[in-house]
């Protein structure tokens, strides 16, 4: 499937590649006042947020260098990491993502350019091995950052200053995020997911506006598609573009309202047209989940077959019926198609009939008819729920102590974007500033993956340690302060 | 002192770097036969001892990959090397010797290209992370092994089969010790000793005979004297030439017979003139040593004020009075100067007179009266022992118990060196056999720098992780195979 158009979507997607703005950033913080003997450490603090290559300027005190210097590098994107290691690991992420290397420098003086890019605020430094007979001088240490963002295209906020802090640190997330594309998340997977790039998408239109990267996401993401047409998760840009092996059904839904986002922020009506025909076909590609009989989405026993959130606990069958209607919602608005609109009614209202429970005001999901934050947000978000019964069954899911809670910023996005919808703008507000201003709280320069406020040290994957600590999908408060959404009168 | 020719003489040390021979060789076992998954370990065995840079080719299986490869790859020179680590290391020599790198790889397919010149029989690569999706598939590894030896200088050995390869590891010894200089070990210290160089120098000259390679190490060392004009016991030359800032006693002094083994074997004389001054300028320094009464050195406090061996509980105060005599012979030798011929026949006789004990036949050092092998090795090589009395003293070590052993190949060169210039050229044969033969039979590519027979597993610093084992002054079998020195007709 549309074998004939991808050599002209990755031609574009490929001139669209950015000029990164470089900068050179020293540590404003734990230089070192004296030479260095073995064992010990340093630890330099780049006072934020940055992602780039480090250079270290070595050079001796004492006698001729007699023995090699053997040095561990440390990068970490928030204080908590330095105290984390690697000792007796059993997450089950690769722990080939913790930023550290090590290296032996034969010559001093030496000028030792680290091998890889790191996002990091922190470098710690470890002295592993010199001789008895020299000490080393660490003169200077300089990072060249890197990122596709324009800080000048970014208009000052006013107001609350801790939202204004809120929103610095939204800015600086995906600001970091932006590189060869909109990664989502430059220490981990620095990979081009869908549903990422769709809350960078939205959060860019109203502050970087760099709808270039946007186009070539969205291009990169169509010369992906398999041979069925289906648009993978995620991608990899290197050592060519190639899709992951991965398909979520919500993820690849998620390139309609992705386009459709960008075509309304943009004004560019020729992209739009160009990839139209794929995004109707990820919808086309969902019917096979969907029972001819009831208009209901089938359920899946394979782990992660839809997103949703980062809950293993969570059945997703309710929430992949209402995503499929919130695309095909986008695809109306894309290109009308009456047959599609009957086809959404129907599903909206066979979701209603099935799986909500009107005594309870919760939508329910899946055969152990589960109850979920996760239900009622995307009841609210797809207009499955309508009325007052999309205000009621957010209340409900809050009175009920087990619904199967929410993990990421990326739901808890979808939670505060769902009490918008339905007049709860105060309330929304007070979610961001509970949830995001806490990791403000916490000292956060760039919003985390995942983050519980009873827990912050929670990780889904078994240890901290390979933890991502400025991720894409986090950086939404700068979309709710700068959008107008949360405005009453909006 | 001698400023003013330091310029010309690292002009001409310059001029003589050699042009590195250079080879590309490939593992002769342990390349996998299947994709690695983590945790696996793979050990590469080149067949020989090479000095030279890395690169492995790296591929994947499997998904995309989706994390980053993290490798640690470990050179070793020798296969008892392979089960080494530095778990609680506690030796007293820079740690930052251990040849091992660790290296993320973000890109597949790529060539890791290792930072460093290593010096290795083996390489164990070990898979430290992948992510479950993909596993490393090593495709080619390859290094490009460097010397500044030509191996078609070298005539081919016959007669006895052993001996041959005891000739074949003392050459490769010597050749992989041969780069921009010579340096003592192409694992560790990587750098020109003068007491490594004058063995080295001795074989070179009956084998691989670079004599420009020893030309520009004598200018290294004339250029690196002292402002008193002292030649350092080694020297650097990176990141430019310079002196080390430790000086032994009888280092500064080989200069002066190495010069001379130099202009006796190239027949270059215009070297010999030209740093003649600086040569005769280390046995001036040497005075303020001696007591001018009793014409005895004096004993010295500081550890390795006069190296002999690497022997801590060695007295070195006898071995340093010879040694002054032998390296004042072979001043005689490149100039004749009756009173120096005087001054060494008053020592030889102090010496006699002080330190033999005529009833066990034993030369004694130091205010304990130590009997020690070195010191009757160096009464022979020095001529204070005379006549019977030479190989007397020899004999007399053997029934010692308490004699203070030999430790190094360096030491048991001198020894086979003394047994030679007693007449007992069989036994000298022997005792090369039984010492470097041994090592041939551990499976030794290249001579160790340290070995005792009786203990293969003894380090003299606090690990055998940190050993040397392709190390400079134990090449010498070779010289002693071809010089005709053990032939019993010379």
């Amino acid at each position: 499937m549309f074998e004939e158009k991808k050599a002209e979507w990755l031609r574009i997607a490929e001139s669209l590649k950015p000029q990164l703005r470089r900068e050179t950033v020293r540590p404003m913080a734990g230089m070192p006042d004296h030479a260095l003997a073995e064992n010990e450490s340093v630890i330099l603090d780049f006072g934020n947020h940055f992602v780039g290559r480090l250079t270290l300027k070595l050079s001796s005190q004492g006698s001729h260098p007699d023995a090699p210097v053997w040095l561990a590098v440390r990068f970490c994107e928030n204080a908590r990491e330095l105290n984390e290691t690697l000792d007796g690991y059993a997450g089950w992420i690769s722990k080939g993502w913790v930023q550290q290397e090590q290296a032996h420098i034969d010559v001093l003086p030496a000028a030792l350019a680290l091998p890889r890019r790191y996002a990091f605020r922190f470098v710690k430094i470890d002295v592993l091995a010199l001789s008895s007979k020299y000490r080393l001088v660490l003169e200077d240490a300089f990072a060249e950052a890197v990122t596709a963002a324009d800080d000048s295209a970014v208009s000052k906020l006013t107001g609350d200053e801790r939202d204004i802090a809120m929103d610095r640190v939204a800015l600086r997330t995906l600001r970091n995020c932006m590189q060869d594309f909109f990664e989502d998340g430059p220490k981990r997977d620095r990979r081009l997911w869908l549903g990422d790039l769709r809350l960078q998408a939205l959060t860019n239109s109203v502050t970087y506006r760099n709808f270039d990267l946007v186009r070539r996401c969205l291009y990169l993401f169509a010369y992906a598609a398999d041979g069925e047409g289906r648009i993978p998760a995620c991608l990899f840009t290197e050592p060519q573009v190639e899709g992951d092996d991965t398909y979520m059904f919500d993820y690849s839904l998620f390139f309609i309202p992705t386009l459709l986002q960008y075509a309304d922020a943009s004004a560019d009506r020729e992209t739009a047209r160009d990839l139209l025909p794929l995004a109707l076909h990820q919808l086309m590609l969902a019917e096979k989940q969907f029972d001819p009989e009831t208009q209901l989405i089938r359920d899946c026993e394979r782990l992660g077959w839809c997103f949703v959130d980062w809950a293993l606990a969570l059945n997703k069958q309710f929430c992949a019926q209402a995503i499929w209607i919130y695309c095909a919602e986008a695809a109306l608005q894309l290109k009308a198609d009456p047959a599609l609109e009957e086809r959404i009614a129907l599903r909206r209202e066979a979701a209603r009939k099935h799986w909500y429970d009107p005594e309870r005001h919760l939508f329910l999901s899946g055969a152990q008819r589960q109850v979920s934050w996760a239900s009622q947000v995307w009841a609210v978000l797809s207009g499955i729920a309508e009325g007052t019964d999309a205000a009621a069954c957010l209340d409900a899911a809050a009175l009920c102590p087990d619904a199967v809670p929410m993990v990421t910023p990326y739901m808890m996005h979808h939670y505060a974007e769902a009490l918008c919808r339905v007049g709860r703008k105060a309330q929304a507000l007070k979610v961001i500033r509970d949830y995001w201003g806490a990791m403000v709280d916490q000292g956060a320069d760039t919003y985390w993956e995942l983050f519980n406020p009873a827990d912050p040290d929670e990780s889904p994957y078994g240890s901290r340690v390979v933890n991502s600590y400025c991720h894409a999908w986090s950086c939404t408060p700068a979309w709710f302060l700068r959008s107008g959404i949360l405005e009453e009168n909006t």
